[in-house]
């Protein structure tokens, strides 16, 4: 039987994900991969989070094995509420915080309940490939603007928004990552951060400011500027937590923080959508909060991370050829390498994992078909030392490859 | 600032939960609620679950705690392959199955995949709220099919398919929950079966069939009969199930069974809908089902409901007064009672909490606005003592209230 004929608009526009169906190759055993943008298993407490789970289900499975109310764990919303008056934001009441099933879900409600077939979406070139996608299967017209080595290229911002209010289809909606994005690692330089605010209320436009990466800075002293939320004196920002990349993600805990009246109608998509994200699941991340194991681990977390990326930044300056550039994240989990501009990253791909070594390629994140010469880099999973070697074995081969097809 | 310009066509379309409406008047503390619909926490295994999730997390958090792919784990995609070959349906493979996080996602999915603004959806009256408006969200035109005691009036639905084929909007799916169906109890026939499935076959459409209370019978030596599923050489059936009543509703774990190519496209969806469901929740699930825990508490759960269904009926037999009728379930958690039909339930409900009781109005389950006159009522939360007593306050206030009213 042919089910074509039953599928709506939204599922003809729904695309399959490019790093997905590179996944028999990147996830080959034996392979350095720099591949999967996922945190490593050895920061998971998982001892810590073992004696939580017993507990909650032993002593309190009533609550913590039974349905609850969409909006989600009260006593996670009100550490929350807390967390987020030290971030400068002591303006977020409870009921301007919804849990979702991880900050993707927030991504796919957001879009669902804002934008139409049609509306303009705007999105930084490079983007998260999963934010790409909530924006696309609401079929919105995604517009790109490109990105400098201090974030959003925001005169180009302004020009694309007056280009779009002159011909009548003004942006509704931008999405960003602001700090240590994925895929390119870069941050919003602090100074830009209030007049992005500012060219949102301009032209009228809200921006969905996702943020897992945002606690990942390497330098203690020097954390990541403030949210755009905590600079929006206009009700402009929805922002999106995830505790997926500092204490476990598949524990699918996320949360969005919207002026109230559009965090009701979020959640009012969120319960049919799910009735409830996982309750055990925010129980025990609210207990990892309350108990202090989640912010007590950070320090730990940014040396980890960050031992990784520098491994990387030395091999990148010793084994990177001059028509290589790179991004240089003070944090996160990513670096964005350019090589020269006739590398096809995606042929390269089987080639590197004959050598042993898998990446992503850099184009899916591009929403304008750009980057084919780009390449996502991951330090999350791999030792400093094995860091060092695939890097080795990465740099050189793109360039044994580029000059070998130069004198074929 | 007004954010109403700001919302999409779908969260226009999106209704307020009517139940969710009345939570301060159905949840006050000290209530004998026959309101919620949900399964007793006494049947929860907690300390087997305890264990269950404490091995997991503490022996292999590299797993339980980290992403998995989309269509979730494989342990219990291929206990479920088992499973269902048990329950007739040998002839579905893993790669039809995709876990969902509850079976209120997998309506969704269906929902977002399957229908277009202004699609026709034919729905039971009543029907479970959370499907309803799963398929009003997708902006689906709603039209009702009516139930009778041995479920769907299948000429009833002849007959509409055969009007709206004359009228150029054809059927495109019917929504359904054969067994101990919410909110009314009833189950559909066995002998109505095959020929449902003829039906959709006949006039094209989809069916989804939504059966999270099929395990419940209560009668061991009659379970129910054997699904739509089951019964489809045509590929017409969606089948959604749900651990939500027979383990825990806590752990968000619900699957679909769906042919390979529609399995794939709601897979996509869901990837970025959610990523993935909750990773532990779905691994303490296939261990709960692996080791027999899910299947052998089956039996006690059956009798549990049983002899609260039992004190129910019993207590109708004794109280009602003439003018009432209600259906007679052979498993689930609902009873449907049909007061005179000058009752309204919604005005009855705060007088009713005033003398202790709780039970949700019929009407919100009713597609056409019909069912002023019925309450749904869930024996699943209070004992057979309270059963009993509960029903007396309830009939009796309901019977003094009406006479009142035809005194006035």
């Amino acid at each position: 039987m042919d089910y074509s004929k039953f599928l709506s608009a939204e599922a003809r526009a729904m695309k399959p994900n490019a790093i997905r169906a590179l996944a028999s190759l990147i996830t080959r055993p034996g392979l350095t991969s720099f591949a999967g943008g996922v945190p490593s298993p050895e920061t998971f407490p998982n001892d810590e989070l073992a004696d939580i789970a017993f507990r909650l289900i032993k002593d309190n499975g009533t609550v913590s094995l039974q349905y609850q109310p969409t909006r989600g764990n009260r006593n996670l919303i009100q550490f929350l509420v807390e967390y987020l008056r030290d971030k400068g934001m002591s303006d977020i009441a409870a009921d301007q915080i919804l849990l979702t099933g991880g900050a993707q879900q927030g991504l796919d409600l957001a879009a669902r309940v804002l934008l139409n077939p049609g509306d303009v979406a705007l999105a930084v070139i490079p983007s998260y490939i999963g934010g790409l996608a909530a924006l696309n299967n609401a079929q919105a017209r995604l517009v790109g603007v490109p990105e400098a080595s201090d974030g959003l290229d925001l005169a180009a911002l302004e020009a694309t928004c007056q280009r779009l209010q002159a011909e009548g289809t003004p942006a509704k909606l931008l999405y960003t990552i602001p700090n240590f994005q994925n895929p390119s690692g870069v941050t919003l330089a602090d100074a830009k951060r209030d007049k992005l605010v500012e060219l949102a209320h301009q032209y009228d436009f809200l921006i969905l400011e996702d943020d897992p990466y945002g606690e990942l800075s390497f330098d203690e002293a020097a954390p990541a500027p403030a949210s755009l939320r905590s600079r929006d004196r206009h009700g402009r920002v929805i922002y999106l937590g995830s505790f997926s990349k500092i204490l476990s993600p598949g524990l699918r805990v996320g949360w969005m923080v919207a002026p109230a009246e559009l965090a009701a109608q979020f959640e009012r998509c969120l319960e049919t959508a799910a009735l409830c994200p996982s309750v055990l699941d925010q129980a025990i991340v609210a207990e990892a909060c309350h108990s202090g194991l989640v912010l007590n681990r950070l320090p730990e977390l940014r040396k980890f991370y960050g031992a990784r990326c520098a491994a990387m930044l030395e091999a990148l300056d010793k084994f990177a050829t001059p028509d290589m550039t790179w991004t240089k994240p003070t944090g996160g989990l990513f670096i964005w390498l350019e090589a020269a501009p006739h590398v096809d990253a995606e042929s390269l791909l089987p080639h590197m994992v004959e050598k042993g070594v898998a990446f992503v390629p850099g184009r899916p994140f591009c929403l304008d078909g750009s980057g084919k010469h780009t390449l996502r880099l991951a330090f999350s999973k791999e030792t400093p030392a094995a860091i060092t070697a695939g890097m080795e074995t990465l740099l050189k081969g793109i360039s044994a490859l580029t000059s070998l097809a130069a004198q074929l």
